[in-house]
């Protein structure tokens, strides 16, 4: 967000400087106040997208909408998405330190992967930034490539609430069939020691993410687990039943899952 | 928060310009690179902080942090908080039109008043914007006063739910004893015809704000109503029992009410 206006002064900077050296072919054209006010304009909608999407305000949705597909990869790629994940994991850690962890190791929190312990940013890079139409086929090859890295907040977070004495449950969408690469690609990205790994078996498919995660934390409440934290970059990772007593959502203005 | 890279960039247009025009004695001092960084370090900072404040990651939270004054001053002044109240109004309406409305008179839409349906910005701005302790003695004065202008979205928004035949509960943390100036203001700011003004009464007196406005959705729900959609500017409007089937969470970045 605050990258455009910063280039756009640098762009002004560059123009003035070049019409200083030589005044009568500068480089770069000026751009219209036409084209400056729709690029306010998309800056400022797409901004006020983004709020709505991470609040849930937007509800469900499909697609980036088509004027800011530019403002999620700038987001993406530039400071603010990390910030906004460190941010999360800052007040994530405040809040487990207020919990007081008791003996019979029953103080769960639990953790999505995609886009809140890993980053699929090098598979999105290359497909649009979630712009381009979901392919399953591109998805799995990333999958068993088992190379996406962490999150360093979501990391550091990680190994700070097993140093505390949590028990850390990963729940994620992916089916049991990605088990395998996806216990590598954890390790990979430094997840060591966890709880357990929970994915999408064959009786959960087609229920929808809300419902099959509540019910896999139901599980765990039912074996005795008080979840305390959950951390998810989509509200489905988050709202329905058996909620954490605080639930923590990372960005993501790239896909939503229902 | 867009504002501060623009104005940086006129800020050093400014310096080029007068360094080229008389180039012994700048007018202005160019920031150094520290003052820079801090600077974007702290417009990034807020605007994660601020993210966190929208989502309810931060939680409870009391006090606006220090660095992050001008920016709470920024937004509530700039096109971004008018932007943002637009964008939850529309998604609000978009849902509300895929609402079937029954001819039973039954189907509600519930508002909060403060930063909802008006906004206080005239009082907060002479009041530091969030940033000083509450003082209920000048609050309550403002409050006779009955000038809070209305959000403009919102009243927009009211106005169509209305002409849709959604039945319009206002259910304010404000109290009875406020009851004659609230209804004045609101109608000062053009919101007719309300189906309901509900406020604190003496019973719901030192009641978490979470609790009493889960007990009077919990009432209307009792009467028959169907509670469709829920605007609020706090999650305490919005979370608890009897909750709506969609809540909407305009932004507030001035204070929190538990």
């Amino acid at each position: 967000m605050a990258s455009h206006p910063l280039s756009l002064s640098f762009l002004l900077l560059s123009v003035l400087i070049s019409s200083v050296s030589s005044s009568s072919q500068p480089i770069i054209q000026l751009p219209t106040t036409t084209d400056r006010k729709s690029n306010i304009d998309d800056d400022l909608y797409c901004a006020s997208w983004h709020l709505a999407v991470e609040t849930n305000n937007a509800g469900s949705w499909k697609q980036i909408p088509t004027r800011c597909e530019s403002f999620v990869q700038d987001y993406m790629t530039g400071p603010r998405y990390m910030s906004d994940s460190e941010i999360v994991a800052n007040y994530s850690l405040a809040y487990a330190f207020s919990v007081e962890i008791g003996r019979n190791g029953k103080d769960a929190w639990v953790f999505d992967i995609d886009e809140t312990l890993l980053t699929n940013l090098p598979y999105y890079q290359a497909h649009g930034f979630g712009s381009e139409t979901f392919d399953e086929n591109s998805w799995d090859v990333w999958v068993d490539l088992a190379e996406a890295p962490a999150i360093p907040a979501s990391l550091k977070l990680y190994n700070e609430l097993k140093q505390m004495g949590f028990k850390i449950f990963v729940l994620t969408g992916r089916s049991e069939n990605q088990r395998n690469a996806t216990a590598k690609n954890l390790l990979f990205a430094g997840y060591t020691d966890l709880d357990r790994l929970i994915l999408r078996g064959p009786s959960d498919e087609g229920t929808l993410a809300t419902v099959y995660k509540s019910e896999k934390r139901s599980d765990l409440v039912n074996e005795g687990y008080t979840i305390h934290g959950s951390s998810g970059d989509q509200w489905s990772d988050l709202l329905g039943f058996a909620v954490a007593k605080r639930s923590f959502k990372l960005p993501n203005p790239m896909y939503y899952v229902s």
